[in-house]
């Protein structure tokens, strides 16, 4: 099993999608890149479905992670934001699935359970322990970022079977 | 208003997704051309999006329709298969907007309206339709090649205000 792994984490969403890229070296975790991709509330769902892959091969298609971490959903109805949602998701899996590497899909209490070492933990918990484990002097935002950090540590976590500290 | 429109109609799906091409020129409409695309079901779902969209594209990819029409789905519930399909149909979309082209989203009501004047009409009552009105010896099969057909006619009479026969 490598040591050094590079991961691409992805919190998807339509109006703000998170991505994170976290390398692990030995038992360090370092952020090497994170940011947010936003499309247009006026554009029509296909064009921003468009727009976000433009902008995901625009701003990560030159990355070569060894692993690409994307969130699983969980809505408990089916409202027009969470359609949108999953639509959007989809445009993000083809976009991981291009990349021609390992793609996890950790539930939401993976992510927890790997970054807090408890699958209930809170937001604010999650971002705290991203910020530390990462150490970055403050957490970024906004939060779609963080929570693509924590997904690709989950990431790292699923492959290696993650331990640092 | 152009008399001479060609419509690509697509019925998403995960598993199997219709897609049909549907000309009115005048008052008369033909099929150019239809088909199913097929993923199979031993691939993770990133996978199944990525062979759906290289699958659109390599046979979709070369046609110049005037308008595309991508059905609305409705799911009472958020199940395994609506999700897969709602990813499904963010890829659809997304090749749909790359085309460059107007994309419509008819309502399963408003394909029924559109092939059979009546929002209610049944699937047998529609598949008999979309036979008749495009001069076909058969109903095309399987049943998400015929439903994409209607869906293209919907396309249709969504722009043309849609009057034949």
């Amino acid at each position: 099993m490598p040591r050094d792994l590079l991961c691409l984490g992805i919190d998807p969403g339509i109006g703000t999608l998170g991505y994170g890229l976290v390398r692990q070296r030995g038992g360090d975790l370092s952020a090497e890149g994170y940011g947010a991709i936003h499309t247009p509330p006026g554009l029509s769902l296909p064009e921003r479905l468009s727009c976000l892959f433009g902008s995901l091969e625009g701003e990560l298609g030159g990355v070569r992670p060894d692993l690409v971490a994307v969130e699983r959903l969980y809505f408990g109805r089916n409202t027009t934001t969470a359609e949108m949602v999953w639509q959007a998701r989809g445009v993000v899996l083809l976009f991981a699935s291009r990349l021609g590497v390992p793609v996890l899909e950790p539930k939401p209490s993976e992510v927890k359970m790997a970054v807090c070492g408890y699958g209930g933990a809170d937001k604010r918990q999650v971002q705290l322990m991203v910020t530390g484990l990462l150490g970055l002097k403050r957490c970024p935002s906004p939060d779609d970022v963080a929570d693509a950090l924590a997904v690709a540590i989950a990431g790292l976590s699923m492959c290696i079977g993650g331990y640092w500290g």
